[in-house]
């Protein structure tokens, strides 16, 4: 577990590498280790409301354990369940893979966000635009046009610095990171999980319950690629500018240019290519127009 | 898109990739060009009845298009909602990212396997044991003991030449591969997706509509690191060998130890780990025990 995945009170419920017995096969002879795996659970997040015996259950994800209350804060606001802080009267972690968050009384949740994650209710589908439309979150906060603005030498370190934190990828190679620097290049948190969905939730879950919402100073680095998923969740936190180490799709390019986000990919060896928004790039020459 | 991924008819309604403009930053420059990016949109994958009007919305997934059909085919047959591909009459493909597969009258359909997608119906939750049974499906097809015995050095093999045919890949550095494997070392069939599941039911989907089931004696390959979802569904089609390039994860390996299934990561530059089931390789040396 990284140092910095520690929730505020330094608690850990459960340990996010566990490990396994393998036989390693290399120049035709195999031998008995003991390796370390990235552990994956299933959470189930609930919801509902202090004084009331009604729950929700909101949907289960498979996840690495700790973090599991910023995760599921997290997932409620990305999604567009809940929209601050102040709307959760308390989160219940049973320590059995289930979490409870339980609104305060008068705060009232539009029924038809539930129908959408695992159904799109237009009765159309999901083509065309309305594919988009009905897939997608109208979003809390919006970044800044020209802010946060950043060097590409400051960029090009963000990779040896999020690897260089990355604990449980080191030990199991298999785990996603989201985190966030500066615009002078410095880490300010990293969140680790099997799921690159996750690790983002959990890291907006964090500032989400500390109040330090929205992010719209902040960079977002994925170790992994930038999905539609990543960058409606990074748009919805007011983030300006997302980093990723991997190929973006065609789906995450358009929905950042709709959100006015600079989507950055490719991101390692000193290089990286700009999918939208390059005016947040600071350089020597005029921005490039896409 | 890889010549191996078209339908049995040729046909392909969609492009799984697309041009985008793109600012590459390398040596303190940025140079525009045009760039290929793997598409990701949204399935809604529909079940209905012949003669009846009922319609029930399954799932909506993030999938790059292309066998769509044989995607939503794979994805009923490996959450364990059709068992048989005689229980479907008619697949209907709008081109608006809907599929709708319309069974028999006659295919009774277990109403509680529709609730474990999004919501975990057990009461206590999601814990221990439980939770791994509350989340996993039954199996429908069981792999062999002692079987398919395969040799290390045809599993050498196998990653360069999943690269050499995953054409996606190679102009868009962002898809993911499933694959199926001779124990000769023959690349029998790929399918590519920007999701992992996808790509796997689609590669299984196929099958169960050309009769193909079980896959018994095949060898799947993924390109990318192993999870639980991804060893159900392979349990599922009675598949006794998973290889991933990447690293599993601990529920990977549980589940692939409960399936007896071979559970192989890490696999490139001529090495491989064995997480269970090491009885299934060929060695001069008595198989390890796990």
């Amino acid at each position: 577990m990284s140092k910095f995945c520690k929730s505020e009170d330094g608690s850990e419920a459960e340990s996010s590498v566990k490990k396994v017995a393998v036989a390693k096969h290399r120049d035709g002879t195999i031998d008995n280790f003991t390796d370390v795996v990235s552990v994956e659970e299933p959470l189930e997040i609930r919801l509902g409301w202090t004084n009331t015996d009604e729950i929700q259950q909101i949907a289960v994800t498979m996840r690495t354990p700790g973090d599991d209350r910023e995760l599921a804060a997290g997932f409620l606001f990305t999604e567009g369940i809940i929209c601050d802080a102040s709307e959760i009267d308390e989160i219940e972690s049973d320590k059995c893979n289930v979490v409870t968050v339980r609104l305060k009384t008068d705060v009232k949740v539009d029924q038809t966000v539930f129908a959408r994650h695992s159904f799109v209710a237009s009765s159309c589908g999901v083509c065309g635009k309305k594919t988009i439309a009905a897939v997608r979150v109208k979003r809390q906060f919006r970044c800044e046009s020209n802010s946060p603005m950043i060097e590409p030498a400051i960029i090009n370190g963000f990779p040896e610095k999020l690897r260089s934190v990355q604990s449980d990828f080191d030990q199991t190679g298999g785990i996603h990171a989201s985190c966030l620097f500066t615009t002078g290049g410095e880490l300010l948190q990293i969140r680790e999980d099997v799921g690159r969905h996750n690790a983002l939730d959990k890291l907006i879950g964090t500032n989400f319950l500390s109040g330090t919402m929205p992010l719209t100073d902040k960079i977002l680095m994925v170790s992994g690629r930038a999905s539609f998923e990543l960058v409606q969740k990074a748009a919805h936190a007011g983030l300006g500018i997302l980093v990723a180490v991997g190929a973006p799709s065609s789906l995450a390019v358009q929905l950042a240019e709709e959100c006015d986000m600079t989507l950055i990919g490719f991101a390692r060896n000193n290089r990286f290519n700009i999918y939208s928004c390059a005016n947040r790039i600071l350089t020597r020459e005029p921005a490039p127009t896409l």
